[in-house]
């Protein structure tokens, strides 16, 4: 099946403290034409290019939380789109207290700069819809870390069912805004009084998908239920499953807690990352969430995993 | 000669806009066992661990100016001090503007750092010491930029004399407190009555050397009467003297307007970089600058510079 284009490019897969040549924590992410950025750790701007992520098509990104691994890179992004005289307004969606210092610190170049940030500031509880287009939508969950920080479900809306020309063909010709109702899933009743009843016409090709990013936050098993029968789930896995101690003192995840909940959620892959710099490599992290999940994935920098 | 170390590695030699495979502004100065960060664009701490300076020796951060591309790495920098539980204070010297935006933008974090920042605001006209040492001493000096900016010139003072040794030996044993009188250039007064003439036995074996750092700015002649003499002169050279109205309308310099004032200020050797991103090579900023003052190098990133 020919489906089209979603997948992530991961920017950054460290956490906080720099080391083992990872960097922190940004994700680049992959829907038809549109690219939505997932945190932006310090130098996402250098990884975009690097990995030849078309930047321009930036106009939303979606910040975690206010550590400074998923934040410190947006000045020097923005900076940059407003040197390139981008004039696009962006939507930054992040928990309330960002716009304040970030602002702060833009004018210390004393420009203004040449295009509009709309701040969406969140603080509610439970999932809340923060954005949405005809093809996607995004809901914010609140995760349970140091600080306020919330989880991001990124949902294909149905894709437009096929149609089947041969059986079509059997009615007369129908006009622009008959076939799109047609993919849209509704019956087309005709001048004449005939109904083109859908269901014999069209067919379901493309199942919606759906793609999660859950970071930073503590193991909870009851984000299955919200998380349950997504495609693909990214889960922070700071720490190995011989840590799971200090992964809970510090608010943080085991790979193996990764893997638990990615199998408890019915979830088709798993992908984790923000892994600790005591770690060389991440090797271990997979193999202790494919003893759980087998379809785990420690995820690389400058790789793009497709949601599927 | 074997003179202590004092040499500058380049960790950012690009300007505003990325590109070109250049980094923003950043400097480690080496002065015997410290070592002073000079600006601190984007990235700084993933440079200085790539070249390995040895970070853990940095006191003083000189900042010139508040755009950008000078100062956007210092919240990544200042954090990972914090991660790695730095006690020892640190000395931030930046134009007046600086500290608000940066202290709210750490806040985010919910956590105070373990370490001091003293925080020396620069508002002064004119030339002005704002840090020595035993061994150097730094001074501050107005550049013209669009916004308040500040040149540093690092100076060191003067070296202890050489003992002549031989020299020495024709008077009697001298203790402790008498040989330091005797390397800091004093004659010794003996309990005998005699006095040991300084210049007898002691001899000036190393000059002090000095090193300035002159960026963001326009190009003026007038700055040749503080530089005279320093040994060492990093000079901005965003442009090339076909851009010369494009460096003047900006307030930045071309290659050629480095040169000159080198060859004023009679320095002994010019470093030249703050490359625009249009400039894939830097090898014609060289030949350009070269042709007015030989002994002139366009800087390369990861690359130390001995300061004579």
């Amino acid at each position: 099946m020919n489906y089209p284009k979603f997948e992530v490019t991961i920017l950054g897969c460290g956490s906080a403290t720099p080391g083992a040549g990872r960097h922190p924590s940004a994700q680049a992410l992959h829907h038809f034409q549109d690219v939505f950025l997932i945190d932006c750790g310090e130098g996402t701007q250098d990884r975009l290019k690097e990995f030849d992520v078309k930047w321009n098509r930036i106009n939303q990104i979606f910040i975690s939380h206010l550590h400074g691994d998923h934040i410190f890179g947006l000045p020097g992004l923005l900076s940059t789109f407003h040197l390139n005289r981008r004039e696009r307004k962006i939507q930054i969606f992040s928990p309330t207290g960002l716009r304040g210092p970030l602002e702060f610190l833009l004018q210390t170049g004393g420009e203004s700069l040449s295009f509009e940030i709309e701040w969406v500031e969140l603080n509610h509880e439970g999932s809340k819809k923060v954005w949405e287009s005809d093809r996607l939508e995004v809901e914010a969950i609140p995760l349970d870390h140091r600080i306020s920080t919330y989880g991001y479900i990124f949902k294909e809306k149905e894709h437009p069912r096929s149609i089947l020309v041969e059986e079509l063909s059997r009615f007369p010709k129908l006009n622009h805004l008959q076939l799109r109702s047609l993919k849209l899933g509704l019956d087309v009743h005709l001048e004449s009084g005939e109904i083109i009843p859908n269901a014999v016409v069209t067919e379901k090709k493309l199942e919606a998908r759906s793609y999660a990013y859950w970071s930073d936050t503590r193991y909870h098993s009851e984000y299955s239920t919200i998380l349950s029968g997504m495609t693909a789930l990214y889960h922070e896995a700071t720490f190995l499953d011989n840590l799971k101690d200090k992964a809970q003192s510090t608010y943080h995840s085991t790979a193996k807690e990764a893997a638990e909940l990615a199998k408890l959620s019915h979830v088709k892959t798993l992908l984790i990352g923000h892994f600790s710099s005591r770690y060389a490599s991440i090797m271990d992290h997979q193999k202790e969430a494919q003893q759980i999940f087998p379809q785990a994935f420690a995820v690389e920098e400058g790789k793009t995993y497709v949601v599927l």
